[in-house]
């Protein structure tokens, strides 16, 4: 089985379930300042885009009984990609099956990784008009584009190597434990720190979804506007910087409690053979490069998600034990 | 007579004449970002805010025939100052008579300067919540106070004089010809580099009404929404950084020409005994620290100024004559 | 006797006693962003500079056996207003004494406030030239100015009534406690929220000396040079904005534990007449308009002041009992 | 001949000719920011990083009698991806020879493109740690990478046929004259932009080399920085925004002339299947988003390039002939 047969893009679309979609969207729109795609207003679901990529959404809102995750998705080169994911996912005697997320993508492909946590892949896509340049839009946080995925899942190394080695995903930071195990991957496909990270949890759960903001000044800017509606609850942690990545972040709560994070200040990673930067869990920096420690809730809240029954997968236990510090 | 018989506070007041109210309102509030006041918008008057003090307006546009300006006004801290300087006209036999400003304003006392600069005086005004901590409301460039006046006038050294000695402003920088002849001066009573600034041109005419923004990436954006809206011929020179006052600045021409300054960066003065800085015109970087001469337009061009009879008061030569190296 | 007899003008200098003159150096100059003033490193005593006024110093390091605070000083208008400081202070028969506060400064008279905080004035000092444009030298948070002292007093409408009716100073916010005692104010002479804050708390101590920063990057940059060095443990609040003022504020420990707020986005107070904010203890908006506690350190950890004899001042109890919410 | 038989990374090191390595290094290391590499400080050359990627090395100063550029070279992501190149260039018919561009880099491989522009790959080179995190050593411009080359050709569509259907290269951005002739376009093969533009101009030339820097107030940063050391003069254009790519940018020439871009803003191409935009050059926003028109020097000067013989190349006419609007 060759590993490039098949090239995967990006993390590129996200289906959040939300209780009140009016809510959600003054969030996401208002606060964060996502725009609606075209078309993107439906009686129960609504589509959203970011400012500087061309893709006609990148966010899909659904009302439903129950917060949680519908999917998380990437993006592939080519409809043959899709082909050969198949193909591997037959093989490898791995649970698959085709799918739409929106009404904007084509078909779409789900493979349940060996931690149980579905994955999504598309190629096809409607774009629009980039909304970069059209700065009198811009507003709220100013979301530049969706980033990266990050998942609870019992068992870190595990699916490490499947996405690495099966899927050609590269590691670019890596978290181990006093004891040398692995806590925590950040893996990528596009020219950044990740596409994807992996952390040890109770799952498989979505820990957050990210996107990419312009510069410190944004992710401010998301803070004083909660704020000054009386949504100043839903900022879990930071702003700060973290070690690994380098990014400076906020971590949000949507009206539903699923976890947004936005962030700027990562570095690129344009080579293949990039070297690997370890951290361990004993240096407080890895988490927040200022020292101070998160919240409990931002260790042991996560997104449920939905399984090929529709249903949400029910968490396991974690392989690895653990009590960070927290702040509270 | 006592300089300090009476207390000038601040530059806090500006009536503006535009040609066509809704097209000036869509630049001074969605592109600068000003807030029309609490029931600002009238037939053919608009009356607008900025977001770091409670002054209820603190700028007015009327529709008239001719571009312009009505009147440039300082706010004094007692009704009694107003008639110390009435007092003071008196003496002086100087011109003045009192008049209304605004529905947000008491009564304004209007005296010529000894070049025949119209300066208004108030101390009663409405005041209005602070908008600084409603975030969900800034947008455009955030303007945070309207700062201060720039004016040409005929004979700089005269007006300075009556402003220092007779009104108690204090210099802050002083800009001399190559024979030490004073041609512009930067003079202050609140507490930073200038509230009004004076310079040697055809006048009394104002070259441009000043506003402090929070950041240069409020210029920038200011900058990238009027490009965004095919307005980018409003801007007229900048964003550069000033020499004289460390402004970053920008300057913007209304849809009738009216020449409106956003700036920040300059410094505070909390001394009254603060020492003059003094540049020489044959030094480019007081003009613009990073070396780029202004455009021919920007020395040449200004707002007339309402007379005592209503009519625009016909400019009259400067006294030194000039030509500064332009960008064009 | 007359309130307007005297006119302090701001917050000016401050002592602080470090046990380590050395390591308070690379604290002071290389993370913050200090200057040495000139000829001012001294055998066990340093002086530094800001870089947007031309004070020669506005902060002096002495080395000694205990950490904590020498003494806080405000700049008056004249050396005859030091004089009828010294009047009020004999008419009142409060403690005072003339005292020199560093080599750059005239004589200075220091006066126990009603709580017994130790205040001194002075009105001459050695300056030099700006460093405001200086922008090679510039580093670190790049300090424009010493801004503002806060101060832990038992007793703090005691203390509010004698800066405001013999002093001249004015109220610009308030803080009460749910049966409306007063828990905090802040007090301004210069033109923005404070000169001084004081605090309900075991006192009299100095809580924080506040230095005003360009911008919130400016800020960042104070953390991620921190965190580069290892000195991450030095930032004990922040970033963060403040409810109370609006500031955009981190809060540092020097290696000794000297607290220093470094802050920037409040906002000017150019009125006599500004009407005064109030906020209540219930509302967690005033400390952090963000929702964020302090840590418990913040509210109970304060620095000695010296006192009359030399020795440092035994802090009484505070006049309101509190358990204000923590992070920790 | 396959289009993927090779994997060409990114732009990734260049050489400059330079007659002072004194006086150049002021320029990069204390304005721009770069910094030394390991052992880089040599009797006439001098290597140079920036702040976050690995390599060890992506400028280097040679000190030579004429300024100029000796090479601008993209990293490929194998050795055998050189002997390709290397094959394709003797099928071609294509002058090309190997050498040594750095004591960091391994062989290099030298190719004319089809209007003689030498064009240099590499794969070995020598890591370093990076200085993202060592927040300390930060100063100048804060030069995050070596982004792109703009470079002079007198036919661009000839080359960029080599670049695209030989090299692999993708078109971001395209510029077409009123007669839809190609007169510049933005080419690339890491995630963003361009790794390379080409431009219609006497050439073969280098127009400049670009840095990519973390925000606004970093280009910012370097003005202010270079008006303090009287070194404004080296500002040729901006601080402003390209239409094309979207980047706010300074145009900046080293102390010979040779011009360095400093910019940050544009946006990332994940997808291979990216849309082209394509721009006029009648709209004057595609040059500046703002409008302001480049001086005549940044039309027409450029960088002369060391061609087979270590001779410099003597530029051709371009085949488009063209005025554009200049500001002087």
């Amino acid at each position: 089985m060759q590993k490039t047969s098949f090239n995967i893009l990006r993390a590129a679309h996200a289906g959040l379930l939300v209780t009140n979609l009016e809510k959600a969207l003054e969030f996401y729109t208002e606060v964060l300042g996502l725009e609606l795609s075209a078309d993107g207003l439906l009686a129960n679901t609504a589509h959203l885009r970011t400012l500087a990529v061309k893709d006609a959404c990148v966010l899909s809102l659904e009302e439903a009984e129950m917060p949680g995750v519908s999917h998380i998705a990437f993006r592939v080169g080519s409809d043959a990609d899709l082909e050969a994911l198949e193909l591997k996912a037959v093989i490898s005697n791995r649970a698959h099956y085709w799918m739409t997320i929106s009404p904007y993508h084509g078909r779409a492909l789900r493979i349940a990784d060996p931690n149980g946590m579905p994955i999504v892949f598309f190629h096809e896509m409607e774009r629009d008009e980039m909304l970069l340049q059209q700065y009198d839009k811009h507003h709220g946080a100013r979301p530049m584009w969706l980033d990266h995925f990050n998942v609870f899942v019992p068992d870190v190394a595990l699916s490490e190597r499947w996405f690495c080695e099966n899927l050609g995903f590269r590691t670019s930071e890596r978290l181990l434990t006093s004891e040398d195990n692995v806590f925590a991957i950040w893996l990528h496909r596009k020219s950044n720190v990740h596409d994807i990270a992996l952390t040890n949890g109770r799952g498989p759960r979505v820990h957050h979804i990210a996107f990419w903001v312009r510069d410190e000044r944004s992710i401010l800017d998301a803070c004083d506007i909660l704020a000054a509606c009386g949504m100043h609850g839903q900022i879990e942690r930071g702003p700060a910087r973290h070690g690994i990545s380098n990014a400076f972040f906020v971590y949000l709560r949507d009206p539903d409690g699923n976890r947004i994070e936005l962030f700027t200040g990562d570095y690129p990673i344009f080579d293949p053979d990039n070297p690997v930067i370890t951290w361990h869990t004993d240096d407080p920096q890895y988490a927040t490069f200022w020292g101070t420690p998160a919240p409990k809730s931002w260790f042991e809240e996560g997104m449920l998600v939905k399984g090929f029954d529709g249903c949400f997968i029910t968490p396991r236990k974690p392989s690895i034990e653990t009590r960070p510090p927290t702040s509270d």
